[in-house]
């Protein structure tokens, strides 16, 4: 798998307006996108640090799978997201040497990228991210 | 705070030995060290990706932090670690913006950096790493 860089850290919060003043005023950083993403029932704030951005996650629904994961292990860090050139490609490679995926092609992610998940099972506990 | 980048992930993981080919042979990562930190009681292993390095963490003493997480938490990303110019400037600007630190000074990590620990109770759940 080609990988370049770390694109994004998923983070899950309970509130992303009560984590702004952390990322803003404590860390420096800035936030420069938050976006709605209603099939995934999360709202998202995006901050860039060097070549990768963090994403903080806030459910919209207490059925979002963030919500969900909130609830059981509290708020902390949900996923890595990858950047390869071909999402479609990588998933193939993936399960070709045992890679247990969570989406067998790629979908529409934040920030108009095309996405998918591996499963924590096959990746040592870490929820990977593959985006184009 | 002047965060450059993302230095690094830490990830806690049972096996460095079992990890290395989901690192190597699924993600193509190259391991390019691997080193004891007696004094956190891990054996650490290191990939490079874009700017950012993924730190696995195997507890070598069932005393370790990193053994004790696993237990609660199972494997999966531990912390996330922020360059910084300087550590001691970076804790004292968190600190009086209310941050609880783990480490009141910076001390010696992993290839020889300067480094401190943000408590996860005043950083939205994710352990928190400055290093310099």
């Amino acid at each position: 798998m080609d990988i370049s860089h770390i694109e994004h850290i998923g983070i899950a919060v309970k509130s992303i307006a009560d984590s702004l003043p952390y990322y803003e005023t404590v860390l420096g950083l800035k936030c420069y996108n938050i976006e709605d993403v209603a099939d995934q029932k999360v709202k998202t704030a995006f901050f860039k640090v060097g070549q990768t951005k963090i994403e903080l996650l806030e459910p919209t629904s207490e059925d979002s799978t963030i919500a969900k994961f909130i609830e059981k292990r509290g708020e902390g860090v949900h996923h890595i997201a990858f950047a390869v050139p071909d999402v479609s490609a990588a998933l193939t490679e993936a399960e070709s040497k045992g890679v247990q995926l969570i989406d067998k092609a790629p979908r529409n992610g934040a920030e108009g990228l095309h996405i998918a998940f591996l499963h924590p099972k096959s990746t040592k506990g870490v929820l990977t991210e593959l985006c184009q």
